[in-house]
């Protein structure tokens, strides 16, 4: 079983599992059941039928699986919980035990298990009311149900009114990514709604199982049962209706062909990012059923009989997601703006997603410099913008001339992206060595960086930079090391500066070079192999180049406090920002401010793509001019597409809203952190979802050279004698954890000899310790 | 009134306009009319109530209007459409005659600007069933009144299910748009329905109003009918109830001040992209309520009593769109794929939208070379990945040194995105000459062009490009223009076979140049300013590169027919694909194809970023390596996100059965065209949603100095001394058609002397033939 909260799709290779939804209550769905699993018998008569009804309310004598029991008797019913009085579940539930979502999640999927012990066979999972019914819980049945993605079979509302609702609730299992199979529903021969949804149904793709009501109720009991067993008889002998049950098998097997197909022919027709094809082989790809919160449903190799097991998204999608797959608020918020809008040509046009947007982003980074808002695609084409922006800027301030190339300062093993334009603000490396327009543009620092080792906080010169940066030092805690007022009067910052001064003034002054904005990501290198750098190093880098007007000028610095000095500075927060590491933004952490931020990735809260360049009005300034040419010329069709926008909206929202709750104390407390005081000047935000005690614990291992935690990000590096990018040494790791144990397999991509995970946002404690546990037995 | 089939939201000033939606049938739509319509008596004396029910089925004795006329008196009170059978209205209007949407939206768009010539007051549009019951036409009541967009109170369902059903019905507007302002609903105390949907939607910032239900039927209908009067005249005077018509006041207002508001924050905030901001005043900024169709809602300033005016989404919302602004069909694709998938990390795994697109593009390109696709971002991305993989296929192949810049050659006039990579495939221009990092590449051809001057085909060399591409020819249509086959023989491609024979060798043999690409947007160049290119050069162009292998090498070139010989032939299908100008792919109408091609804009239908590069097993092959640094090193964070390559994989299906249906006959008529028959070689292709007779008259006018179109791209050259990007030729034109006349004014965009109009793939023949007489006037 796996471990509590964890459900998976119940997808099995033998069981044809079905789940009975109906329009509303009163239309029939256990009628419908009745005939389906007399048909099912007919059909197959050496299979066994299964009927499961997993919450009942009402008087027991006339429960569903009763019904079925009398009418169906070959059927072998269960009902898992059930509750006397004929209300919805959430008001009969109230007084009993509380039910949870997952407990009847997870018995759900020990019934499946055990029905399919038996091989071949059909089972029958009737929910209760309406598709948007409360479950005991109080949430929606849609809701509660969804991550076991059982196909659907939809009981169709005959009555006055019924094609409008048949309808509502297609929509509300569609919206989260249910497969209808078939709309089953009685005919009324006034209303004539099976005609409409014929229609309707088979314009997309589904098959629509019309059949005469059941006979009107007797006075007499027993007059009444006979005429039932009489219809259902006729009803389940019909040809329609054994060919709706052979077509429930037909289908079982195609979705298994599907499944079992794709990644031959994804393995045939797809180029992957980043990937050397070379070696990758069928059974190296991962089919994804369909993802639900932290899970992926992936499918298994044919020789097991279930199908689909749930994989822990550990690399949160390429570090975008937050807010859980699957997750019902963002695919309204994406439908709403749809309908509304569409995309909207945003050239001189404003609609509200982009507009709310802006205002919240400006709102909630609380950096006063900032004014302006520019829209793109992804972080890469969000960088190339603030790059566009930077330069434009320096230059026309220092009067720079066409004729000389105008490069970038950052850090060594940093990465923006891979157009040109943000490759060529990296230094050369492996990334980008084979590109042919690749032209590393600037000057790149070595750093120190922030360690866990056997068990202490420690900050390490670059290898050989004792000299530049000073030697490494021990820290108590990581607060000590976030505590930005303490050091900045350390002689770490005096060494720090020194060293950036005189790298400066040799590039500028000695070798006559130009440079038009710090680029940076701050806190964290991600690519580079999630590097934690000394937030020292880079508040001191900071204010140095602010500091350097003189530098780049005789003229007198600019005197507004909003206005850049020395260089424009660049934050790229695409993969740091927006609570990936606690706070909002990581300019909290270093008690520093850019110019220009870029911000994507969780932006969406891992739906869709969209970049917000968000810059300071002295910036936009610089391109106010007579002529067109003047201007930023950048842009994208799809620039502030609505449906990016309004998710963006919704997911900034949510995790505002969860930075500011109390969905984090758990994680919070081992760190000795409450919620996040926003007197502190962000020293609370240093915190970590990875607890310090398993941190401590992985800091000790032998194999383990450091560790690393921050927000959600957990990174692990590995001893190698051949570090880097082109390391092995995190492939044993995380090999170990892809596979299935205590009931999930863990998908996880490495840097090299950095293996990493990182939760997401809404990620529990239960699931997050379960990976600890995890982690420390595979080490 | 507006032409027909052109219908927009019907915000008034002063006239607050609701529209009453019931959770499905029965559930009190009309009591909770009467009761609101008291309360807003109460709460506005002075302020006139109106009550509208567009459509009405059952006996007149009970009809709605009636009730309504008894219990609220004062109410003004009207049926559009009356029919007597108490059956859903498609059933109802059987046998009557047709009755279609935009007739029954412009019957009550005609009525709200009646009521609002009174000023301030209410009016409650009750629709009829449930959200999703069937109007006469048989549409969805949701559809119909979408365009409308009127601000929504619904009526939820208190009986048993009818949490279920008002959450669904809900959805189902949300998902198309809607505004939901307040639901209504009865008290049932044993179901207690109210109470979990005033948490319900109270989350989601909707105001719940629930009311003790009216009491029982009596059997004496003056008992009844005072019964009902008592209870009408307590509900009405209650507080909440008073509060919530009072907040149908303050909400009303809200929004307006939002709307006049959002140009003011959008012109401080907002940096747009390809805008001189310098001399834009708010005024100057289109602020976009919804969209609906080929139609923008746009906000009027606030002087005006109608709030906002139809506004054609000329430039086809920057050449995306092409399945209409608000399409349910996406928006459930969409929500469907966020529902089941969320967004899935891409690297080695494989999911269904994303593989079913792959194999849907690679099907219906035609395109025997082709074999993978690599999924990307936007058109710009998707460039820099396709250039990538060309130079690398180049340079393995030619043995082309590191140290040796390797350029594109390509068509002068070319665009093919913004970041820095793309930039770099076009020449020198206004566009790219500012940005610092930009760096022309590549050798850029000039070209003949085609074009209509007064009434006839012309192809003509570029200004003095006589010596090189001959002189000007005349032809009789624009087929001869297109058969290939024909003019394969002809004088010209000998002229220009020998041009660029020697343009390639002075390049390569005498200036040692080095090559990895032939990029070009075939058949049109878009940014450049809607050029139509002789596509007999550009077919020339390509046969003569790929013959000129012995350029490039001395060893034997590949015969492997789907390996790329020469150069490998990249198209940017970005703008000209998919559609765009009539069949799937342009390659379709050069009669040869490419190695590499570019898909995005219309991929998606005109709703999300999503581009495919598109290329053969040859070029695939070159990075297979023994290391991950041989590899094609790109990726984006939200590469193939599901939702995208969902909303694409329904766009194309739809546009392919656009393409080979019946849909276009109306335009391709006068175009002497049929359905496209792909045995004709493409030459059915050649068509246009614009007439040939608007062409000819156009082409006539003395301002004009030619015109171009094809499949639904018009372009307007106009006569002007200084041509170009920076003309302001056609802003004449712009601002005259921007005007509101015949119902809607027109939002396009120019490209210097360039004007032009874009439809989507589903304009209708009458908007379109609109849009041609009022431009005929315009001029």
């Amino acid at each position: 079983m796996p471990a509590s909260g964890i459900t998976g799709s119940v997808l099995r290779r033998s069981l044809r599992a079905y789940q009975i939804y109906g329009a509303n209550t009163g239309v029939g769905k256990t009628v419908m059941s009745t005939i389906l699993c007399g048909a099912l018998h007919h059909a197959f008569p050496q299979e066994p039928v299964w009927y499961l009804k997993p919450v009942s309310t009402g008087p027991l004598d006339d429960a569903d699986d009763g019904h079925l029991a009398r009418f169906s008797p070959s059927t072998k019913t269960k009902t898992l919980f059930q509750f006397g009085e004929p209300v919805s579940p959430h008001i009969a539930a109230r007084g009993a035990t509380p039910l949870s979502d997952s407990s009847i999640r997870e018995k759900i999927q020990a019934h499946v298990t055990s029905c399919s012990q038996d091989g071949k066979g059909t089972l029958l999972v009737e929910t209760a009311g309406g598709v948007h019914s409360p479950t005991p819980s109080g949430s929606s049945q849609a809701d509660l149900y969804r991550p076991l993605r059982l196909p659907v079979l939809l009981v169709g509302d005959h009555r006055l009114g019924g094609i409008s609702s048949s309808i509502s609730a297609f929509e509300s299992l569609h919206i989260r990514g249910y497969d209808l199979n078939s709309v089953l529903l009685f005919e009324d021969e006034q209303y004539q709604n099976h005609e409409y949804l014929r229609d309707y149904f088979g314009e997309r793709g589904i098959s629509v199982l019309s059949l005469p009501p059941p006979p009107p109720q007797e006075s007499s009991k027993e007059t009444d049962q006979a005429r039932m067993a009489d219809y259902y008889l006729e009803m389940s002998e019909r040809k329609s209706v054994i060919d709706m049950a052979t077509s429930l098998s037909t289908s079982h097997t195609s979705r298994l062909d599907r499944l079992d197909s794709m990644a031959d022919k994804a393995h045939k027709h797809i180029w992957y990012p980043f990937t050397q094809h070379r070696g990758i082989t069928p059974d190296k790809l991962m089919t994804v059923d369909s993802a639900h919160g932290d899970f992926f449903q992936t499918v298994s190799p044919p020789s097991s009989e279930t199908v689909l097991q749930p994989t822990l998204d550990g690399s949160a999608s390429w570090w975008t997601q937050g807010l859980g797959h699957g997750n019902p608020a963002l695919s309204l918020a994406a439908a709403n703006a749809a309908g509304r809008y569409g995309h909207v040509m945003f050239a001189s046009a404003i609609h509200e997603p982009a507009l709310a947007l802006a205002e919240l982003l400006l709102e909630n980074l609380r950096n006063p410099r900032m004014q302006r808002v520019f829209y793109s695609d992804n972080g890469s084409t969000g960088v190339e913008v603030a790059v566009k922006m930077a330069l434009t800027a320096a230059s026309v301030r220092y009067g720079y001339e066409e004729s000389q190339e105008v490069g970038v300062i950052g850090l060594k093993g940093s990465y923006h992206g891979d157009t040109i334009g943000a490759m060529d603000c990296s230094e050369p490396s492996t990334y980008n060595e084979r590109v042919h327009w690749y032209r590393g543009r600037g000057h790149w620092f070595d750093f120190p960086q922030v360690k866990m080792k056997e068990g202490e906080w420690v900050v390490e010169p670059p290898e050989g930079g004792e000299g530049e940066f000073g030697p490494a030092m021990r820290f108590k805690s990581l607060d000590e090391v976030f505590d930005m007022e303490a050091r900045d009067e350390s002689l770490a910052a005096e060494t720090y500066k020194k060293h950036i001064l005189e790298t400066l003034d040799r590039l500028v002054r000695v070798e006559g070079k130009t440079f038009g904005a710090l680029v940076m990501e701050p806190i964290m290198l991600g690519a580079g192999g999630m590097l934690l750098v000394d937030p020292l190093f880079q508040r001191t880098l900071i204010n140095t180049i602010r500091d350097s007007h003189s530098l780049f000028s005789a003229s007198p610095a600019p005197t507004d406090p909003n206005n850049w000095t020395g260089l424009p500075i660049l934050f790229d927060e695409v993969f740091t920002g927006i609570t990936r590491l606690g706070p909002f933004s990581p300019s909290t952490l270093l008690g520093t401010q850019p110019d220009i931020s870029v911000h994507a990735k969780l932006l969406t809260g891992g739906l869709v793509p969209l970049a917000a360049t968000v810059a300071s009005e002295s910036i936009y300034d610089v391109f106010l001019g007579d002529e067109k040419r003047d201007a930023l010329l950048h842009g994208h069709s799809y620039t502030a597409h609505a449906v990016g926008c309004a998710v963006a909206e919704a997911s900034v929202k949510e995790l505002l809203r969860i930075e500011s709750g109390e969905e984090w104390e758990a994680f919070r407390a081992p760190w000795g952190k409450t919620k996040v005081d926003s007197a502190s000047g962000g020293k609370d935000g240093v915190w970590s979802m990875w607890s310090p005690t398993f941190l401590d614990s992985v800091s000790r291992h032998t194999e383990v050279e450091s560790v690393v935690a921050l927000g959600s990000v957990l990174a692990i590096k590995l001893r190698d004698e051949n570090p880097g990018y082109t390391s092995t040494a995190a492939i044993g790791l995380q090999s170990a954890l892809s596979r299935v144990e205590g009931g999930f397999g863990i998908h996880s991509r490495v840097l090299g000899n950095v293996f990493y995970v990182m939760a997401s946002q809404t990620t529990t404690v239960d699931v997050v310790r379960g990976i600890e546990e995890r982690v420390i037995q595979a080490l």
